[in-house]
């Protein structure tokens, strides 16, 4: 396999967009903005879920499942959620087809089949589950609800891209219902410091935790906290929310609990969500220009073996030689594929793991089985070492652990390197230009934001926790409490 | 708790109705046909899914995902596939809504975002898999894809109940393609002995297993093999089925694939799926009078201690007591719930751990304590014991897999009391009506089949492989190869 990939320097966004194919993650499908996730993209996914689903259950959350259909009337309850997605969403207004009679084999919709009520294709689910959670909720004693569901959602976006943004894509929503404004408010802290550890600690994908401004946080919340990382290309991305709703959804199915006293309040509310939008980021924190890199913990497959054969007899011997040892490797847990194919040369096959991010390749040839060695590749330096084959399962250890830590401080290297201080607008803008977090104080107000993002295209990312160092806003020269991140986003 | 449940003797199907509502399991949304499925429901269909999950895994089959809309020009390319499911399908028209300004507050459909083609919400997958297929496949190296992917389906269905019938469902879908028409063949019995062992083994459901009529088989399959299990009430239950599928797709889709001599042909196809329908056949397989009954190997919680105590001292004493016991059970895999509760009394937890169908349950008070016992009752049988607490591992090591065969042993016992042979028409309709299975001989003719469907509303569950024995058919007096299973069905 010819690699033929554009270079990240060339065009960074025509290198995703090959990527994305040519590492057989995704492709675009014959409907309009909606992609096919192929089967190995597909699991890496799964190991994401898998990761986050148990993070979710070890926190006391459960899964439940919610209709795919919202009907107009419930949707449009919470106002302002509805006119956050009011403009890009898919509508059922019929429910039958019928033979078109002008076109013989060809079917038409049914006049006759409209619907009383149309039905929103769910962009996010917050308004079918508070009209559950309504004849769920009476008393103190039926609080905390912490349920979370896998589901797929459907925005109707005009400007798609693979995993970035697509009409439909799948992701995990939790919605929680509490009896204090205190834990609903702990409870978006938790999935936001859940969320930042695992792509952290799993993905190798460092990244700055805060609050939204308000212009940039969920429609419908009081309180948005995200995670954003820092892509190659300087461009941050939002890689998972966690908001605190208030009682704005409780209020708008009224959704009230009694309290020890028999006083009765509306119930406090949560929603936060990640999705395969976590690939995106994936492959552009750890790719480069030979393809895909994939952190080991999120590796389908950890270790390649390629056989060097010339004949039958060949690849027998090489195939018993490393036998006992794959063996034990996959006793330990890892995931180790020989690619023994005929039709393919060593070669294309390594350009083929190397595209596809495999954290570890082994190439033996009959010589090894003599000397009682093995070529071991690792993908993350593209660096190649002979090692003694008694060896092999200490240095995989080693690797597996190395090469997710190598990612990870590489990530984070790269981030401490952009994210860089400015103190006034012409330095600001210089910055910004240049790509990566800029750290600038601001006033507090929608419209020196909406001044910057209109004359720079930045927009503030993330309102720190800490930070807190008071100044001057650069645009305004007000008081600021702290800097605050800014940057170009996707 | 009190159970309250209409006895399956007065009315099997409001029995199973409250049932799915009490044990937790599910309940109607406020989408006409659309159900929510709890958290408990929620955990025994995860449950399905893991262990379906590997076993296709192991079989070679990966998982991808492919979009929720098929554009109706697809949808209608393999007409008979088309018309089986054009009079049940979700339609989206439009992709946008806007303030309606007679209605201040309220949303309408924006007529000017009309979809030039319409959209329909999948119903089935196989139209946009085979057109995506025709993108993937050119020779024979391409050959085999074993494909599945988990989603939500839509079919606009007239009458609804909880999983047994839902406009939206959950399920697996697999869909595969081959190079020749045996390798397709022995594709669609695999997964059709692969359903049969799981459902047997896992779910401890007997089911008959063979072909469907053509009148009963899927739209645009050339065989259909299904997986027939028999209710409580004498009615069959359709569990899973797989088809071969021929080149039927393929020719809708124009794929076809270079052999090794460059020899164009159309690929060959199965298709096969299982769904939250499963959950139905669980309830309505071993559920009794006092709830649900579950399979260990499919509950979430198998094991419930509930604690006696009329102080904290004793609450604390019980708890210290099994505390060793609980940890080893753990550490052996087994999933253990201690309910605590302090605002229920210890006869509302039994009635709802026995609603809910908990496998095996333990009460201790301070007399256990003293006496080093403990009470054990199996929900199966409803019998209880006093038991030695040392005895405790090896008596639930017992008790799983005792139950897991008590409940397949019972449900075959049923099965195979209900399955009778008719060897005229008056006998059959005799049989018939009092439920079951009934073996007959059939002519093979869909006039014979549909006058036995008018007159009985039995219909031909399933053709079997084996049991040929030749004779005359029921109705017409003419040969017939074998018996076939006839049945009402849900």
């Amino acid at each position: 396999m010819s690699k033929n990939l554009t270079k990240r320097s060339e065009d960074y966004s025509k290198w995703y967009n090959e990527l994305v194919v040519k590492a057989d993650l995704a492709e675009n499908s014959s409907v309009r903005g909606c992609m096919v996730i192929k089967p190995y993209g597909y699991a890496i996914w799964e190991k994401i879920q898998k990761e986050l689903d148990s993070k979710f259950k070890e926190t006391g959350h459960y899964n439940a499942y919610f209709p795919l259909f919202v009907p107009k009337s419930l949707f449009e309850a919470e106002e302002k959620n509805a006119e956050g997605f009011a403009k890009e969403c898919a509508v059922v207004t019929h429910y039958r087809l019928k033979n078109d009679e002008n076109n013989p084999g060809k079917l038409k919709v049914d006049e006759n089949s409209k619907l009383e009520e149309e039905l929103i294709v769910r962009p996010t689910s917050e308004a079918i589950i508070w009209k559950t959670y309504k004849n769920w909720i009476q008393s103190y004693r039926d609080l905390p609800i912490l349920l979370n569901q896998w589901a797929n959602v459907v925005r109707w976006e005009m400007r798609t891209r693979l995993f970035l943004r697509t009409a439909e894509f799948l992701w995990q929503e939790g919605h929680t219902a509490h009896a204090t404004k205190e834990e609903a408010v702990d409870e978006a802290k938790l999935i936001n410091n859940l969320y930042a550890n695992f792509v952290n600690d799993f993905m190798a994908i460092p990244v700055i935790q805060g609050t939204k401004s308000d212009s940039e946080k969920f429609a419908g919340a009081e309180e948005t906290y995200c995670i954003e990382a820092l892509m190659q290309d300087g461009k941050a991305l939002q890689a998972g929310t966690s908001h605190f709703l208030g009682q704005n959804f409780a209020k708008a199915f009224d959704v009230k609990f009694a309290d020890k006293n028999g006083k009765l309040d509306y119930v406090w509310a949560t929603s936060w969500g990640v999705s395969t939008r976590l690939m995106g980021a994936l492959i552009m924190t750890h790719g480069d220009d030979n393809g895909l890199v994939l952190p080991p913990k999120l590796a389908p497959i950890q270790i390649v073996i390629v056989p060097i054969f010339k004949s039958d007899d060949e690849l027998k011997n090489v195939k018993d030689y490393v036998e006992p040892h794959v063996s034990d490797l996959r006793q330990k847990g890892y995931s180790v594929k020989i690619d023994d194919r005929l039709n393919f040369k060593p070669g294309y096959k390594f350009n083929e793991h190397e595209i596809k991010g495999v954290p570890v390749r082994i190439a033996v040839g009959p010589r090894d089985v003599e000397n009682k060695s093995l070529e071991i590749f690792r993908r993350d330096t593209m660096s190649k070492e002979l090692i003694d084959i008694d060896g092999l399962v200490d240095k995989i250890d080693f690797l597996m652990k190395d090469i997710q830590e190598n990612l990870l401080l590489k990530s984070k290297d790269f981030q401490n390197n952009n994210t860089r201080v400015a103190d006034n607008y012409n330095d600001f803008k210089k910055l910004i230009d240049e790509g990566g977090f800029v750290l600038a104080h601001w006033d507090g107000t929608e419209e020196t934001e909406m001044k910057i993002k209109n004359e720079t295209k930045a927009t503030i990312r993330c309102i720190p926790d800490s930070n807190s160092q008071v100044g001057k806003c650069i645009i305004s020269g007000n008081k600021s409490l702290k800097r605050v991140y800014f940057a170009k986003s996707y």
